[in-house]
């Protein structure tokens, strides 16, 4: 028996459901005559995506929002969603009384009527959770130009910080480690600055599956390289990095979990895009650009390295 | 900590997440501009779903054809669908084939467009769908009024039956066998009838959850008593129940998982649904009629008793 990885076993799917031709994208899009629908579907799996500490009503509510980046990415403001819990027999009803509430805090958050859904019985916690909106023209993963710049919606690697210290049971105490944990435990995908902005993007990409697989993916599709000269990270998670010994790079760019997403739009749009971010309090970061050429180059001191994708994937 | 039962589950997430008004229907409705989308999700568990004896190839059909049943019951033809599966770690290559060919195989039989879905790993198998179609006016599980007739699609109780050999591990052979496992393993929903014949009916209800729910619900619903004089089921269901000493009735009402629907209609359409259940040779059967009053009530030999509903519920 070989152990199979996400990619592979998507693979078979494709190639029994689908036509060749698939491109993959954030959300699926259909049509019922002139209207275009989008919608994206994501499930939570209690053994694999809840870390220690995490709350039922955080996990819930996070099953909703994990959808709605996908819709923050290509700008498409979320109006519907259903919702599917799986839950052991032995439940109690103030935890499911959590898990409603953790999935009314996303819907009040983000505006989204639920809907129904449907509740069954299984031997661990699963949400799953699909949210649809209206939608015209759809931004691509691909379709960046030569020249064109890289923007991240947020800095990176808090996530792989608050994780690791969640998953280790680590002791840490302070201000940071609070930051980090809640940015595990309470991810807020940038709705508006998406909703915004998509007419000023050339291609854009939820990033949750890490910075590293987006990358990746957004400049394999648009067959161009992707210099990032500016990595997305904040002085503090350098120095946390530092203290504790683990790789910076790893942290920003194999981690995933951060609920952004990359962008990237002629050059000519900077202005108008910082204004909007800044209008909106966004912490928007410029991390580099677009060339001729293939792969992702991180500037790293004074040299450059090949990125690789290394973010999440399942069954690795 | 109190056992709960799905409907005191559903009631939680209601009371959070909807309005007090909410009617349980078949299929979710929503509304994009002028467009109607009828929406429907449903959850296959390995743990409580998947029979001994099931393969991973009809799981995996079932667990599409199950919301194209609820499609069946209001006449809408489902298009598109999405597809969430969880699988172990250790699953293998072939598994993972026999999964695919299933969706594959029931999206054929329905001429479903698979438009993606999203994989993860967890610690049993579950197969998460939700399929999607376009509508003008929908019929509700209410509507029926006095004197209107009411029609089941098909034979109701080979599935217990079948359930009953597969879940006790009896050894059964014979042609009797035979057709109720394979009433449980692959189930067709009526799809073209319901296409066809959705004008007609003044109310209508996927019954997998078992007729007894079924009736209850619509008779609840249009605020009127549902009187069963012809029970829909074969001659040998009947003697197979008396030589195994099981409730006829029981195995009939109670049971679930037929995946037919019931619908109810004035007396003059009569003769048109016969016709179409003919030219497309589905055995409907004419099992009773409304009249004022409430309550559901089953003529058994000479007498009636009220039919209470006993339906498959989930945490029970």
């Amino acid at each position: 028996m070989t152990k199979l990885d996400e990619i592979s076993i998507i693979r078979i799917f494709q190639n029994e459901l689908r036509s060749k031709k698939f491109v993959s994208e954030d959300v699926e899009i259909f049509n019922f005559g002139k209207t275009k629908i989008a919608a994206k579907t994501d499930t939570l799996v209690e053994s694999t995506d809840i870390p220690p500490k995490m709350k039922l009503f955080d996990a819930a509510r996070k099953s909703i929002v994990a959808c709605v980046s996908d819709f923050a990415a290509k700008g498409i403001k979320p109006q519907y969603g259903i919702v599917s819990v799986n839950l052991p027999k032995s439940i109690s009803r103030s935890k499911i009384n959590e898990i409603a509430l953790g999935f009314r805090k996303a819907c009040d958050e983000y505006d989204i009527s639920i809907l129904g859904g449907d509740t069954n019985e299984g031997k661990e916690i699963v949400f799953n959770v699909c949210i649809f909106g209206e939608t015209d023209k759809i931004v691509k993963r691909k379709g960046s130009k030569k020249n064109d710049l890289i923007f991240a919606t947020g800095p990176f690697g808090y996530t792989s910080a608050g994780l690791n210290i969640l998953l280790n049971k680590k002791k840490v105490d302070g201000r940071f480690a609070k930051k980090v944990i809640k940015s595990v435990i309470n991810p807020k995908p940038q709705l508006k600055f998406g909703l915004k902005n998509k007419k000023y993007f050339s291609s854009s990409m939820d990033s949750s599956d890490g910075l590293s697989t987006t990358l990746n993916e957004m400049s394999n599709q648009s067959k161009k390289k992707f210099v990032i000269n500016n990595r997305p990270c904040m002085r503090d998670l350098e120095d946390y990095a530092k203290s504790q010994k683990l790789n910076l790079n790893d942290l920003i760019f194999h981690g995933g979990e951060e609920y952004e997403f990359v962008f990237t739009t002629l050059p000519k749009h900077r202005k108008i895009i910082q204004k909007n971010a800044k209008i909106l309090k966004i912490p928007i970061i410029e991390i580099g650009y677009v060339t001729l050429g293939k792969g992702v180059y991180v500037k790293d001191g004074n040299s450059f390295f090949s990125l690789k994708d290394l973010g999440w994937k399942h069954f690795r």
